[in-house]
């Protein structure tokens, strides 16, 4: 199964583009958790258990994770065997090195983890970014335009060529998505009118939208603007976050719904 | 003691701007260390035995401790714990990400690892660089012209305001670093020109510069358009790849030798 038709298929099932961050942060866990042996893998099972029938992706902040040691890097396995097959995963990584050393990122996050996709840093260019595309099997989400306030300091710049920095990004994307169908772009959900141009810029690119919820960005503003457009929205803090007592899952799912229910509306 | 200070005495006490890259591939590993309970620790050790008193900076390529998991992450940390004190040490980890994210990669880094500095991917721009650059005793590298091909791609891009993109996020850096003179610059060694005129704009800035040997970069070229500027040369398949034998460190220490005269040499 293609990248595509595993991301297609996952969304179907869920009737949700709804792509659930798991950013745990082993110091902010719930109380509930501290006599489980390895927390933060506790707290992963019963977020995805209470949302894997509406969410169609997890994305792992790996920064969570190598900041927990070793015990973080066993519960990133240990947190994918728990994810059911059909739906995606990303490791939300965002790296981008010379092409050798991509070489071993691709094969530690592909092949070690088994992850389905990873985000990548487009600055250094293509050498940097053709390991992770040689599978048409896997994915990759380059970083278009980031949901951060200081996106403006580059990624804003206006070329000679009359374009944005972000927009000539988006530019070469799609040429590196042509061979395989199995690049895409990060867009923030805070720059809705930005999101509109790019998803007309760049139909045919799934678009991977973090920034709903604690950065401001908002589902109906996503909606509108990505249209029908192939896109996972990213909720975090929103759904991880939305009780930091014994009944988190609960409250993660019920989160989940919500944002789920508005954007089956739209 | 400043970062800026810890660099300067490492250079003054080793007589040298070398940098040893530890990229240690488990898959590459001399046949006389398939016995050895961690055969990348093992390697690396031998290999810091063998430099410790000509080089004033190691460099661990992260991608290949990621790719060898868990024991990949012991191997950093017992590597760190054999590298004397005196000597700087770079996570080449070429992370950035929204603040919360790059919080955590700060306290992976230079809290949990404990290394000197990291290398950052500007991109995001600075609100995703800040939390590396907190601490006065910690420095962060930022990728401003990178040693590989696909540089073309994105750095070299011509802006509306006459600069091209690697000179614009050069000026960018001067400025992060003027509080704390805690960050410095990645130029590869494969671009001789480009690094003189950097090193006019940017006089005050740390160079770390890799692409000598494998990659096709020449110390002499790096010693000539550098000039008086910090730098560190990082080396790393030209001394950790010296031999693939028994003999591998005595061969990695005569090449060390044979980069580190040509320093001083210049």
């Amino acid at each position: 199964m293609t990248f595509l038709e595993k991301l297609r298929a996952a969304q179907k099932r869920s009737q949700s583009l709804l792509c659930v961050g798991l950013d745990t942060d082993w110091r902010k866990l719930p109380e509930s958790l501290k006599g489980e042996a390895n927390p933060v893998l506790a707290f992963n099972k019963a977020l995805i258990e209470a949302t894997s029938d509406i969410a169609c992706c997890y994305k792992l902040q790996m920064a969570y994770y190598e900041a927990y040691g070793e015990r973080g890097i066993a519960a990133v396995r240990e947190t994918l065997a728990l994810i059911p097959n059909h739906i995606l995963t990303i490791a939300d990584v965002k790296r981008g090195d010379i092409g050798a050393t991509t070489d071993l990122y691709a094969y530690a996050y592909q092949d070690l983890f088994e992850f389905d996709a990873v985000t990548v840093s487009p600055y250094m260019g293509f050498d940097a970014a053709e390991p992770f595309l040689r599978r048409e099997d896997k994915g990759a989400f380059f970083l278009g335009l980031t949901s951060n306030k200081s996106a403006r300091d580059f990624e804003y710049l206006e070329l000679k060529n009359g374009k944005l920095l972000y927009e000539e990004i988006t530019d070469k994307v799609r040429e590196w998505n042509a061979p395989k169908q199995n690049a895409g772009l990060v867009v923030g959900a805070t720059k809705p009118s930005e999101l509109r141009a790019l998803r007309e810029r760049a139909p045919e690119l799934p678009f991977l939208i973090p920034g709903v919820g604690a950065q401001g960005g908002t589902i109906k503003d996503v909606m509108e603007n990505n249209g029908s457009g192939l896109a996972l929205i990213n909720i975090s803090r929103g759904i991880a976050g939305a009780s930091n007592g014994p009944d988190f899952a609960e409250a993660a799912r019920k989160a989940s719904m919500k944002y789920v229910e508005e954007m089956r509306a739209a």
